[in-house]
């Protein structure tokens, strides 16, 4: 059994547990929290709630901690500490500061012995495998990043911060026209108002001025400014009944040459039922690979590309190319 | 540079070849011949056209030699053979002979030190590391693979053996409604005739009976006696107009929960202009990692799924980091 250790017990922390249950060979044996540890009550029977001070012993018995917090500030502290005392992963996505916190992790598990695996799930995680792998066998070619559709966790609480809102869901949704294009293998230049739009599901409070709260949203800088935005109203009740989900998805796809006009299109999809869900998996399988690259010795940080796809799965080698190849 | 042989020069030789020109890390050494290498002159101007004999003295000056044989007789001999010389990769994709292939192969590649990759290309390649990181993600799944639409070689060649034939060309097409089924999530049970179509396109001798071709296609058994199949009769050359290249592609496709009742639809899939030159290029990018971890001091049989995606890439770590995370 791999002994995993949940830090953080939001929507991410609550994936990896769903995913440790269908997951046969995968024990779950903490949640840690800063907070209250007998303020939180988790999932799963009989698995012990715990303060991050327990961990900070280094004496917890966990092969992988699973650290579920935000890439702004939580991860790049947390990650390269507890790198120094357990194999550790996470899902940062900070893009611009991966090569620093690679480095962090990389000091810290190196040290320690222990591997460090970062920015795992779908985006960084499963979309960045494709582009790799089509990068590879295509050098010359081209790679799209679709968005959507899907709940996007960051905009919708940029919408829930202006005045008069009580509660907002962003969905962001790829143009339909720009999938075309880049299946079609034209290999398109497309800018950012070309490809995603946004919509927006808003409660705002009785007697806020609407126009106002939709003008602020379709001018936000960043979030919504170069973007084609729509936005509704609806009420709480509609808000619980029909954006409750976390679904999400998107595409990578690539199109390339392998001699002069003869021209190949790969497109990996997702469509997710719960964005945290499928991340907790992906976090789950790349954990597998963490106690088994540090039980053969290896150490430092990884990323998914570092990582080979049998080391994922609870089969063995003999099975895999049986009923797989 | 990386310095490649090519043995055998068909199609998929002449595809192994379009690929080492757009890798730019990649050196084109020789191509080796069974025929008489007189006879044989090859797209790229200077290099040499050796005998199979040259290679069997193990001292060809090659980092990785690619065979480019079928997987009936020929690769079963010669990759075991060769990778007792050499580092070697091929495209072996009789799937239940891989378990022995693998054997063989490992045997020879261990005894000499070097590294032998098997079952190289899309369907046994892309497609089985699609199905490996699905299962891996989701256990609680099932996968599905669609081919085409696109030229089945196999199925052509035996339209071709039929007394009154002169040419052939068979596509195989996934029939739309089982692609939606399963794209919707649904996991159905489908039948080999639920999933694929066949069609063919005969170029029949002048006065021959049409009727009877037509159903001797029809009622072959294995190729096409659990399929619907269509067949059309061409002129020669609406046959060279029409259906000269050699396209292909398809889908994986998988469904898996990752809590009672979540559930989530990733797909992979390919539209090729050329499978041969696609499988070459495939074949190019695992060649690389070949000699790479044999300069790390691996040896042995392995499949895709026992190389991680970053050996696959000329850029360095930091760069895919930098770039494709």
């Amino acid at each position: 059994m791999v002994k995993i250790g949940i830090l953080g017990y939001g929507n991410l922390g609550r994936g990896v547990e769903a995913a440790i249950k269908k997951n046969s060979d995968m024990q779950l044996v903490a949640v840690y929290t800063r907070r209250d540890p007998s303020a939180l009550s988790i999932c799963t029977e009989g698995v012990p709630v715990k303060s991050t001070a327990d961990l900070d012993t280094g004496k917890e018995d966990l092969d992988v901690l699973v650290i579920c917090g935000g890439s702004a500030t939580d991860l790049p502290a947390m990650t390269p500490k507890y790198a120094a005392l357990y194999n550790v992963i996470d899902s940062f996505d900070t893009h611009a500061n991966v090569p620093v916190h690679f480095a962090n992790v990389d000091k810290a598990s190196k040290a320690a012995g222990k591997i460090g695996i970062i920015s795992c799930g779908w985006d960084p995680g499963m979309f960045s495998i494709s582009r790799v792998y089509a990068h590879a066998v295509l050098p010359d070619g081209k790679d799209y990043t679709f968005w959507g559709k899907g709940v996007s966790q960051g905009h919708s609480d940029a919408v829930r911060r202006i005045d008069g809102v009580l509660d907002a869901r962003q969905y962001t949704v790829p143009v339909p026209a720009a999938l075309e294009k880049v299946r079609s293998g034209e290999n398109p230049t497309l800018t950012t108002r070309e490809k995603h739009t946004r919509e927006c599901f808003v409660v705002a409070e009785e007697g806020a001025d609407l126009a106002r709260i939709e003008n602020e949203i379709k001018t936000m800088p960043n979030y919504f400014a170069d973007y084609d935005t729509t936005v509704h109203f609806i009420t709480a009740d509609e808000m619980k009944a029909n954006h409750s989900g976390l679904p999400h998805g998107g595409s990578v796809i690539y199109s390339g040459e392998s001699s002069d006009g003869t021209r190949h299109v790969i497109e990996y999809s997702l469509k997710l039922d719960s964005n945290p869900e499928f991340t907790g998996s992906v976090l789950i399988a790349f954990a597998r690979a963490a106690a088994r690259l540090n039980a053969e010795g290896a150490c430092g940080a990884k990323t998914v590309f570092d990582i080979a796809p049998a080391y994922l799965c609870a089969q063995s080698g003999d099975e895999l190319r049986a009923h797989l190849l």
